[in-house]
C-alpha cells in the first residue's frame, strides 16, 4: 500500500515550489517597500483564542483536538486572532501606527474544491492604531501593488469597495435594528441568485422591499460622499482606476466596522484574490478589553493568485523568467579524473563567491557532463582538463569558449554574468 | 482572562522574525549554491507514514489526532517520510542524483526545555540515488558552509564523524548479532555517565568487556581507513580541519546504514547543531518497496543555531548588520499639508522603484516626522515643502542636505545608496 497525501493538502515538488517562492517573495518585498514589518506566530493555538472572535459559536471547519497536556487546541484557521494576541501582550513596545505583515499557512477542514484547500497560505497585512482613511488607502494601495508586482494590470483585476456604515445608516432609516444587519446582508448577498418572490418574502420580515434595496444599491458614486476621503487618497497615488464602489460587497460586513474591500479577477468575477477592511473592535474583543486599538487589514491567498498568474500568458511568462534567475550558474566538468581534487577545490571557491555551482559526484563522460549542465539550465560550463591550471569556460547559450587561468575564473564569471543581464 | 500562547511554541515579533529570516535565507542561499532544489510537503500527514519508518511502534511525542473525515493524522515531526513519499510517487520524473532541500516547521509534543521546543524549524538536505562517499562529502560540505555563511569558523564548531558499518564489523567479530546493535550502542552512549561497574554488567550479557569497547573507541584515525574516501573528498574541498572521526557518535546509528555525523558547538559540546547520515534502506521501507534509492541527508535546527549565533559577539554583529540592510530607506516628510497629494505621488513612485518608503499617514509636525524617520533607521528623509517641485534630501546619518527636483529623486537616491555601500 502506497501512502497518499491527505485530501486538500499539497505537495510542493521543486517546480511547484518555484511558484510558491515567487509569490511569497513578491508579497514580502512589496510589503517591505510599504514599510510593513514581518511577524509570525505558532501554527497551533488555544481554541479559546478563536472562541473570542466569533462569540459563543466556534467555526465548524477547525482542525481541533486535545493535546497530550489535555489542552483544547486548533491549527490556526486565520491570522487575526494571533495578531491581536501578540499586540495585546506588548502593545506599549511599539510605535503607532503598527504596520505588520505575515506570510503563513492556515488550515480549514472544509470540502476541497477549485481554489479552496485545507492547507493554504496567505499574506496578511494590518495597520493598528490608526483610524483614518489614509490607513485604509495605504492598505488598498499595498494590495494593488502586490498584484501589480506580478505583472497584473487594471485590465486583469479590480477592487470592489464598500462600507458597513452605509448599510447601517440605510437600514437604520428603515427601522431595521443593528443586530439584524447580518441577516439582511445575507439576503442581499443572494439577491442575484434567488427568485424575486423569495427575496421579497425574506425582506418583508424586516419591513423592506426589493425595490428599496435596488434603489440603495444603484446610487451613483458621486452621491456616496462617504467614500471621498479614501478615494481621494487613492487618486493621489494614481490608483483610482483600480477601484469601484460596489454596495453589494457584503462578505464579512458583520465582522468589519468600516470600509471593506475585495479584489476580483476581471475575467472570472467569482474569484476573489484578496479581501479585508476595518475592524476597530476586534483587538479589544480578543484581548478582553486589555487593548483597544483601531485596526484595518487584508489577506491575500496563494491559491487564487497562483491560478490567475498561471492562466494569463503575460504573468506566466514573467513568473517563468523569474524562475530562470534561480537556475544553475556554473557546471564544473571534470575532463580528467586525475584533476578531481583541483576541480573540487574550484567548485568550493566558486560557491564561496555565492555562485550556484554543480558537478558530477562520480566519474562521468565529458559529453554526459555537458548534457547534465544543459539539463540544469547552467549558464556556463567550466572544463577542468589537461590545460590545468587553465580552464575552458563555455557559455552554454551560444557555445562560445574562452581559456583562462583558474585563478581568474571567479572574476571572469562575475563580469560575464553582469554583461549578460 | 488573557489568552496565552501554548507552552513550547514561539511568537515571532518583528525583531524575532528578523533572526528567523536571516537564518532561513542563509540556509536557502547556501543550499542553492550547492545546486539543491527546494521542495515542501503538507504540515499534516497520515499517521501511517510515520508508522512505516519506525516499524511497529510509533513515537510517543507525536501531535496525533483523528480529523473530521475520521483519518488518523499527525502534525509532521520530521521531513524524511514526506520526502520518501514525494520521491516514491514520481521517482522517474527526476534525474539522479536528486539534490533537494526544504526549510520547514516540525512538531514534537515533548517537555519544552532550552534548545528543545514543540514547534521548531529545520533545513533538511538530501541526496538520493547516489551511494558514493562523494555524496556524503557534498552533504557534510554543505552543512559546514551553511554555518560558515553566518560567520562561524572551525574554532566555533566541528563535525564528529562515525560509520555504522565499523560498529557492525566490530560487534560481528565479537559474535554480537546485528539485531542487537542498537542495544549495545545505547550502552556505549552512556559510557561516560554511568559507573564502570554498571556498564560492565550491561556489556557482559553481550559477551563484551569495557576494555574491548575502550580499545575500539580509541583506535588511531590512521587505522580507520574506511573513512579515507570521504575524508579525502573533504580535504580536496579544504574542509578537513572541520572534521573529527569519533566512534562514540552513536545517536541514530540504528536508523542509518553508513556514515553518520553530528555538528557540535565547540564551547558547549552538548549542543548539537546538525546531524545526519546515510539511510539507504529507508526510501524502500517507507514506499513499501515501490522505490529503492540510495539516500543520505542531514537536518539543521533553527533553535540551537540561533542560540549559538546570538551568543558569539562576531556572529551576533554580523547578523545585526544583516538586519540593518532591511531598514527603511526613505522617509517622505510632508512639510506643507497642501502638498500631501504630491507627497503621496512621490511615495508611490519611489516604492515602484523597489525602495522601502514610509510617511506619516496623518498631518504631523515636521520635527516629529524626523523623529519617526530616525526611529525607523531610515537612510534618507525627503522633505516635500514650499520649494516643490524641488525637494530637500537629508542624509540622516550625517545630516547633510541637498535640494533637487522631485523628478530626479529616484535616480539620485539610487546612486547615493550605492555610494554609501
Amino acid at each position: 500500500m502506497e501512502i497518499q497525501r491527505l485530501p486538500g493538502f499539497r505537495d510542493f515538488y521543486p517546480d511547484d515550489y518555484a511558484w510558491r517562492e515567487y509569490i511569497f517573495s513578491g508579497w514580502r518585498e512589496t510589503a517591505r517597500q510599504f514599510a510593513f514589518q514581518e511577524y509570525d506566530g505558532p501554527m497551533l493555538e488555544s481554541t479559546d483564542l478563536y472562541r473570542k472572535k466569533s462569540g459563543e459559536e466556534l467555526k465548524t471547519q477547525l482542525y481541533r483536538f486535545v493535546d497530550q497536556g489535555n489542552r483544547d487546541v486548533c491549527l490556526r484557521p486565520e491570522m487575526t486572532p494571533t495578531l491581536a494576541r501578540l499586540v495585546a501582550a506588548r502593545e506599549r513596545d511599539f510605535k503607532k501606527p503598527i504596520k505588520w505583515f505575515s506570510v503563513a499557512s492556515f488550515f480549514r477542514s472544509e470540502k476541497p474544491q477549485k481554489g479552496r484547500l485545507r492547507e493554504f497560505s496567505q499574506v496578511n497585512c494590518d495597520i493598528l492604531g490608526e483610524s483614518s482613511p489614509a490607513a485604509d488607502a495605504e492598505l488598498i494601495a499595498l494590495a494593488i501593488q502586490m498584484l501589480r508586482r506580478f505583472g497584473l494590470t487594471d485590465t486583469d483585476f479590480y477592487v470592489r469597495l464598500n462600507d458597513r456604515r452605509l448599510w447601517r445608516r440605510f437600514l437604520d432609516s428603515k427601522g431595521v435594528p443593528e443586530d439584524r444587519l447580518t441577516e439582511v446582508l445575507a439576503i442581499v448577498d443572494k439577491i442575484e441568485r434567488e427568485s424575486e418572490a423569495n427575496t421579497q418574502a425574506k425582506l418583508k420580515q424586516f419591513g423592506l422591499s426589493i425595490a428599496e434595496i435596488r434603489a440603495f444599491l444603484s446610487q451613483p458614486v458621486a452621491e456616496l460622499s462617504d467614500f471621498e476621503p479614501l478615494l481621494r487618497e487613492l487618486r493621489w497615488r494614481g490608483l483610482r482606476d483600480f477601484v469601484e464602489v460596489d454596495l453589494t460587497v457584503v462578505r464579512g460586513l458583520d465582522y468589519y466596522t468600516g470600509f471593506v474591500f475585495e479584489i476580483f479577477d476581471r475575467q472570472r468575477e467569482s474569484r476573489s484574490l484578496a479581501g479585508g477592511g476595518r475592524y476597530d473592535q476586534l483587538i479589544s474583543t480578543i484581548s478582553d478589553g486589555a487593548v483597544d486599538l483601531a485596526a484595518a487589514g487584508f489577506g491575500m491567498g496563494d491559491v487564487t493568485v497562483q491560478d490567475l498568474l498561471a492562466s494569463l500568458p503575460h504573468t506566466r511568462a514573467r513568473a517563468e523568467s523569474a524562475f530562470a534567475a534561480r537556475y544553475l550558474q556554473v557546471y564544473v566538468a571534470v575532463a580528467d579524473e586525475d584533476l578531481r581534487p583541483e576541480a573540487l577545490g574550484l567548485v568550493t571557491r566558486l560557491r564561496e563567491q555565492n555562485l550556484r555551482v554543480d558537478f558530477a559526484l562520480q566519474p562521468t563522460k565529458l559529453g554526459k557532463q555537458f548534457q547534465l549542465a544543459e539539463a540544469a539550465h547552467a549558464e556556463f560550463a567550466v572544463v577542468v582538463g589537461r590545460e590545468w591550471p587553465e580552464v575552458k569556460v563555455k557559455v552554454l547559450r551560444d557555445r562560445s569558449e574562452t581559456a583562462i587561468p583558474a585563478d581568474e575564473l571567479p572574476a571572469f564569471l562575475t563580469s560575464a554574468m553582469k554583461a549578460n543581464r
